[in-house]
């Protein structure tokens, strides 16, 4: 028996290029945007417009935040490897992990988790402030944070969260995942005893989870953002180097110290 | 003295995060598309809504066609390490060199390079088929292929390549990049003896060149555009996964023959 | 005040480079072996003869087995992008996650966890018996499995398995975390109702263990050992190349189905 | 026709494991080394203990150098995504490129190339030093650099390199592309003008050529040297962590300038 490989995405003949069921060239260029695709490439399914604005918002949101590790990472390898622009691309995502770019995919979880265990989804707000002081009650006496609460740098309010909470009202997506989040928002204090800002990229997270894109994936987003993100940061250091700089600062301020045998 | 970094990029304080010199709250979340954003952060101006669908156009063009290299790589290290997102993205990435999405750039930079030699845009077809005859004359001489010239599917036509120049003259773009590569399209056959179609890849590469992207990254949009047909790929391993049965394809047709030392 | 970045590893001057304290070109040069230099490195105490023949037992034991994800994914970047052996490297690399090489690494750490909440080493088998007897219970009870017992293959003995005893014996390194996993395969058939074997990946963990190497960094030895392996396989691959026919193979039995749209 | 894919490095059944030819647990785990078992996966060749010897020395010699970008990158993503060795190091590894750690093979490529071009070995200093002084007016005469030649910080002489050439002596392992490096140091003065140390990358790409192993794998080896380095700068980092303070410190020197659109 001969192996045979499923696949819904792209595929070619002589003539044609096939892309999710569509003729590539006369359905897809020129008519479909980017992110759109990307959503459809996800899902299967082509996104409304509605959706297509408020996933745009979320790439547009994580997309950069100036001299984080993944920019430097991405910047330092490009200095030392400048033939190889993946490679300094793939450094730098490679930074996407647990700390810096997890908290959407970890506060999407989050979520659906509490909603799934809930099975039945709060119908008004009382019912999410409800569900979400359970939530938040359990979480601390299992002594765990809450994905999304709070940020180093925002700590009375990121500006990102009231903007994407707007969009998704203006675009009729303000589901279950995100009105859950706000609720978090609104009872955690009651529960920590301080009031911490919801972070932008919970906020994502809670979006992307309402547009019913897939939760295995949800980092999978914010390092698509990320990724174009770099291509400014590899820009900008093709325009004005910094990561030479970067690499002497610190070899020129190592100390060395004796080993010490463990 | 105190080293300094510039960036024109991303920057935040307590109450605002600044991309590219904009409140990216209130002037880019949900007005920006992502596409518009990736162009605006690496030229730092804002792109035309022309511009922009040109170069969404290329993005869609490249973003997925199947089980490439980039596909399998990025699949099978899923299948190994499915805690990592980020790695079997990055793993995927790095297949971006110059075998399989290098000709993007290549052709970008061979067209860039014939036009800075010339040093006077030719203003008419005539004018473009006389610098295009000279460079292909000029390849063949030193045995140099033409990137962009040629498909190994595609053998008479790349589909992607007529759409994208009736978009690119749709929108005003049709720039001297693009013109010269149709220009080598129709001179080669005079100078190689057959006839050999200009492929999508190497179209895209003349559109990025003439969209006034900087060359030593014009991989990167192929880059970029190949991240999101990733993710597909991997939202589609992780409904239908196939990656296992490659690797025990492979690994039950091993055939073991003894070491020859070199 | 300036950062300073402390380090006990590599440093030069204009005449003298200084690696772990030592005069790299005089004193570890010609007289210090690789991997009696890497566990040297990650420890900052230099290993004895015995430490470095178990040590590069485990190395040897872990370097390749034949066609596995890592090694499929490497070559496959390889063909993609031959101009970039660091990027079919860190593809293959990035393979190294939780599924296929993280055994050494989970057992290891399940081992020395068992031993720190045990807060006294046995003395005799019978002690380890015990001790095993309540971990594995334990594991049964949390429906979680034993990282290290069993394999697909060696579904009887992994033959890497008695050899790194034996060895470790011979050598006097016969530790607790060993004596633990031996104790383990003596008593979890009674409580899971079958026999499987201790897998080599997994004695691999115990033994590092045993030899006082970082926990948190177990992973990284197999990840070494396995770069070595890719080395292997990437010079096969320029000898004797497969990947391309990996593609076609898998590319020719690509199905198309029309998509679901979730 | 199925396709087969023929390998000759590892493989497995029930029982027993084969590497190489060999049987792992009986022939090579105890007794060979990771540096010889290395060399045998690269050529399919048993090396002597002289070759292992003058090999171990070069992975010695590559292993570390303090705070490299390389060292950087690993050291920032594990911060960024301590939850993944594999892409720390992976982040390490892709800075291997053409401008840090591409000397070895550049160098033993430009000798190889000499020698190669040459048709006949020379059999004394003086014919090889008539053959570099032809090489290096061309490579002057062509605007090229030499590989190998010069070294920022040791200005005068490499340590690495009497060293390294002093092993290979002793070995009886001082081929003809160390003997042509060397005579390019010793005729480059009355060609370029000023006088530069053979460093110590150049003389480990020159051992590594006379050694026999794959041209188009050499940067492999300094990669293999640096992963081991990269595991010692990693746990280094879980014990002194600098990362973060790296990170800070270039976000805090941080200066915004407004972008000016290209």
């Amino acid at each position: 028996m001969t192996q045979e490989y499923p696949t819904s995405l792209g595929t070619s003949d002589a003539d044609t290029i096939t892309l999710l069921g569509q003729n590539l060239a006369d359905d897809l260029m020129g008519k479909v945007g980017f992110g759109e695709l990307t959503f459809w490439m996800v899902t299967q399914r082509r996104p409304t417009q509605s959706e297509v604005r408020v996933f745009e918002s979320v790439l547009v949101a994580l997309a950069d935040h100036g001299f984080t590790p993944t920019a430097i990472a991405a910047r330092i390898t490009y200095l030392s490897a400048p033939d190889s622009v993946q490679g300094a691309l793939a450094a730098g995502l490679l930074g996407g992990g647990s700390r810096f770019l997890g908290v959407t995919e970890d506060c999407g979880q989050f979520l659906d988790d509490v909603l799934r265990e809930a099975g039945e989804i709060p119908t008004d707000d009382a019912g999410f402030d409800a569900l979400a002081l359970a939530a938040v009650t359990r979480a601390k006496a299992e002594r765990k944070f809450i994905p999304g609460l709070g940020h180093p740098v925002h700590k009375v309010l990121d500006p990102r969260t009231p903007r994407l909470i707007e969009i998704a009202e203006e675009e009729g997506l303000h589901g279950p995942h995100l009105r859950l989040f706000e609720a978090i928002g609104r009872v955690h204090p009651q529960v920590l005893g301080r009031t911490l800002p919801l972070n932008g990229a919970g906020v994502c997270g809670a979006v992307l989870a309402d547009l019913g894109l897939p939760m295995a994936l949800l980092r999978g987003f914010a390092l698509l953002a990320r990724a174009a993100g770099l291509l400014g940061q590899l820009a900008e250091e093709q325009r004005t180097p910094i990561a030479n700089d970067i690499y002497m600062s610190v070899d020129r301020n190592a100390v060395y110290v004796p080993p010490e045998p463990e």
